[in-house]
């Protein structure tokens, strides 16, 4: 962990140093790669570690066996050894049981998986909850194999009893309503639909740590997807239910395009308001969808018995990309500045939930006499208020407990983040509490 | 009755023919030629006739005497008979009491009926309420009318002490939450604004008979219309307002004009979003008005003790076709092809109602492990799910028991029609119950 | 008091001719020129002075010494005698402490006002609330002073224990809900924002006084501005909170632009309802704006412990006029045909609440037989009603004890000034109450 001294400062290089640092490494929705990345997260975010059993019963699912691999590749008949996982994880569908056998090509075709759409890209495939192996390449690679002569197919995995690892944390605030940031870890070398989201979440924790007086508590999660996040939920039901007021999914925030929020499940939410405010106020582009259940670890967070006030944060959604799950999703679709500036903009939302409350004006009847307090300032020769003590006026009269101070900033068009100044100052007189 | 076999199949020539077989008989709000209808009804849904007798109190209102009347013409100072009822029933004013005497033409002035601004066509004059008796004409026929010399005038009616006649049955389903429909017969040879509506409704009854497993009870009344409705409501009154989940009064429903819908008389009504929903995904062009207390029997169901959520399916509304109320108002007008083309748009609404629900999803906790159940696809090397899937996870998210089908589908475009399949499959794996 | 004879026609040149009795007076928060004033109004409406004692504390206020003046002026190094208060009461500062000494003009500039965007008007300044003197010139006055020699500056005022000054009545009605009407009385020689305000209030009370069987009892105050405002809340608040259902400040209503309303502080209130309503029939251009807590005397009705539906009727606000708080806010500006427009405006508003009303129709359950009470016509030969019998059989059906008469005349497009005569005949059959 380095929380203190220069490396307080968000980076690009430094985000950057940890996507190099993670890229490599194979991970699954269970198993070695995904612990070690872990290890490797928990130097930004000091994630607490669990491990659920492989075989648990979690809601409708069942926790699969644990996998791990070393090694694998094809011997084609020339003796060229290709789809070499040491070279690119990708090239082993994810799960595959181990294989050690010669096949002909026209057996081995049944194992191959190439995406002719795109001829270039090694997809990514997985077989988590069906006993199969497979290898993956690219199109071009594929027309160019022999179909005569004999293949060798090697795998070196194991897919045996052990347990499936996530990670959480909470920042605590004053009060123990939560603000939930979650995010997943499961896939191999990817860099958008992958590495964006923890590396994220796990820097955005970094900044929201120097807010003092933090009046929310900070629930950050890290899980594989789907699964890890049916675990989680499964395992802390009664807390989440009882405490999120808020949360959001990162999912593919990694590339340059404007931020997308996918809403929360009821249209009605602080996430929705508070969110929809702040991209008014700070982004200069953005893009507003509604719920759907349909994408990341949303379906888990929005699935009708949890219905959390969880949305999404994303730059361009999975959906929109062609380099989805492919090789082609790598570090030259990321754009760490731009990674910077969406955990800026997640900050300073931070803020705003922050300020935000119900406040409840002390003077409720009459116009409080300002002029006493010193502030006020004569209307005599003028022929309107200045800006400040018009919003002075209208947060006295509107906070009066039964609005929230967002919905007078959206009555009169403040952005909230401006208010803070004078709302010090009205708690610091008693004129509201 | 004929349900079965070859005649099941709704054909326009079938309509037509009892549309030919209605025409001519000489109806009212009470008497021998409405009981003559009724009878003809019979033969494509089995009502069940029920007699309210002449003087009966009916919340502000009270039966009249019954009327009958068998000739009626004028025989003008040249010898020529006129106004001939037996040729067109309109010529004589309905409910006119009898009548045989000379008058001078300055005399008969005084109950002649025309219309000038349709010069050709006889009008549809009634008096119920005022013991009168009166004659109609065409304005080009009155305009030769010998203004000297003495007129023989002849009605041959009675009017007395007897009942008014409706019919109703139900066609009962699982629950005995009920969908009305309501028509009205009570004019004499008029097509648009009369036949059009009982016999929308006799043949609806044959479609919805078929539909197997009903949730729902079908009522479906024909009464003399306002009078007949008034009897209806009051006979009916603690089972109306405790079972009518959703209705409809068929009135104008014959010509060829786009569907008109209006409204039920609470704009928020379970009638209002199917009608909307369905008008939407099935008609080409439609017009959807509010409710207004001027009109056909929806004043009765929409009066304020009853509010029942009763709207009017109609083609051309009867203030818009100048027709309307004349002898003009006949055959000529009548589409039967469109007409059938109503009762299958009727029919596939009720599929709504019958498929419309608030299911609830089983497994609210995460997300349905579809996989186990063979019901997922592998999302891998796609950018996104295939239609089916998006709609399934959709379904099994919304489907909470908060929401009905119907608004799910409203949220995300999808007709309801087109959800039932799927919702079968999850109501067979148990996922929605 | 002049209520009835020829007065009682509301003329422009009787306003004009109480404007001119006002003008010349110099007013305060407290003193004897608003003493003078009041009795002059009381010519008009018999207000009930109240007198509250200096130091009284009031809410988070305090009510200040009383002050009195008899002269002021200053002499130039020349001799000459200007800001003479004489000529005109804005010269001296209001509120300003007794001096009489000789200072250089360096000393005297610190106690001198000016208004360099208006070089020719004498600017208005008050010390209510710090003990200090000054004086008030144009700015083309004041470019022209000496700067050297000695002046003498005059001021024979008294500031001591003594009293603030307002003034009440109430006009009763059948039933003890309110309407309030206020305006304030506290600037010298000003005229729009002055004098326009109470004197619509002064002569409204005069054509409400006209109206007979009144429902609601009218409540007309006229204070000092603010402090008044405050004094008369805190003495009145538990009658104010339980009874005023509406209610309106008048403020810059005597120039010649549209009328502006400003809103209640919550939306949804008869206040905004019944003037949104009036506006549209009545004003052929109008403006609302919403709610704010700045302003006139709506800031203490509508400050959070109170939140009374107290509306503004202005015509041009202050902050849109560049005379506003100077010298150029004089007669020129009136317009007395337009105040007696607004005056005129208002009464018609008070008829809409006379009539307003939850009326409750006694036949619920179907239809009103009509004819049976000669309020009906036949439509056989019309494609529809005429426009009165579709309002009768709309206020009957929707008249139901959910919707006020307001409602119902909003749905439909109705003044409901014109629905008076329709209302009475439906009370008189009984067919409401």
């Amino acid at each position: 962990m380095k929380e203190s001294g220069k490396n307080d400062q968000l980076s690009p290089k430094e985000i950057e140093l940890y996507f190099d640092r993670l890229w490599p490494i194979c991970r699954s929705i269970t198993g070695n790669g995904l612990r070690e990345s872990f290890e490797i997260l928990r130097e930004i975010i000091p994630l607490q570690l669990s491990e659920v059993k492989s075989g648990m019963e979690v809601f409708d699912w069942t926790v699969p066996d644990e996998w791990n691999i070393n090694d694998a590749y094809i011997i084609t008949p020339d003796g060229e050894k290709i789809a070499d996982f040491r070279l690119n994880n990708l090239h082993v569908v994810n799960y595959s049981i181990p294989v050690d056998m010669e096949v002909s090509f026209e057996e081995l075709d049944k194992h191959l998986h190439y995406k002719k759409e795109l001829p270039g890209a090694v997809p990514y495939i997985t077989t988590y909850y069906e006993k199969k192996w497979g290898f993956c390449v690219s199109y071009d690679q594929y027309k160019k194999l022999p179909r005569q002569g004999t293949y060798r197919v090697y795998i070196e995995s194991q897919l045996k009893q052990g347990s499936l690892t996530y990670g959480d944390i909470l920042l605590p605030g004053k009060t123990d309503q939560e603000i939930l940031f979650s995010s997943y870890l499961c896939h191999p070398s990817m860099a958008n639909n992958e590495l964006s989201g923890p590396l994220t979440l796990a820097f955005l924790y970094r900044e929201i740590k120097k807010i003092k007086n933090r009046k929310f508590t900070y629930r950050f999660v890290i899980a594989p997807e789907t699964i890890g996040a049916i675990c989680y939920l499964n395992q802390n039901k009664k807390q989440l239910l009882n405490r999120v007021k808020a949360g959001y999914v990162f999912t593919c925030c990694g590339d340059s395009g404007p931020i997308t929020f996918k809403k929360t499940r009821e249209e009605e939410s602080l996430t929705n308001k508070i969110t929809e405010h702040t991209l008014n106020q700070l982004s200069n582009g953005f893009r507003m969808v509604p719920f759907d259940p349909l994408g990341s670890d949303e379906r888990q967070y929005g699935s009708p018995g949890f219905n959390l006030p969880v949305g999404v944060l994303m730059r361009t959604p999975f959906s929109q990309f062609k380099e989805y799950h492919t090789s082609y999703d790598n570090k030259e679709l990321m754009d760490f500045k731009m990674m910077k500036d969406l955990i800026h903009f997640c900050t300073n939302m931070v803020k705003a939930y922050e300020l935000n409350d119900k406040y409840v004006n002390q003077i409720k009847y009459g116009e409080p006499f300002l002029r006493k307090r010193d502030m006020f300032e004569d209307l005599s020769t003028k022929l309107s208020h200045s800006e400040l003590i018009k919003m002075r006026l209208r947060l006295l009269n509107y906070l009066d407990g039964t609005n929230e101070l967002i919905d007078v900033c959206e009555k009169y068009g403040y952005s909230i983040m401006d208010t803070e100044t004078e709302i010090n100052q009205l708690l610091e007189q008693g004129l509201i509490k």
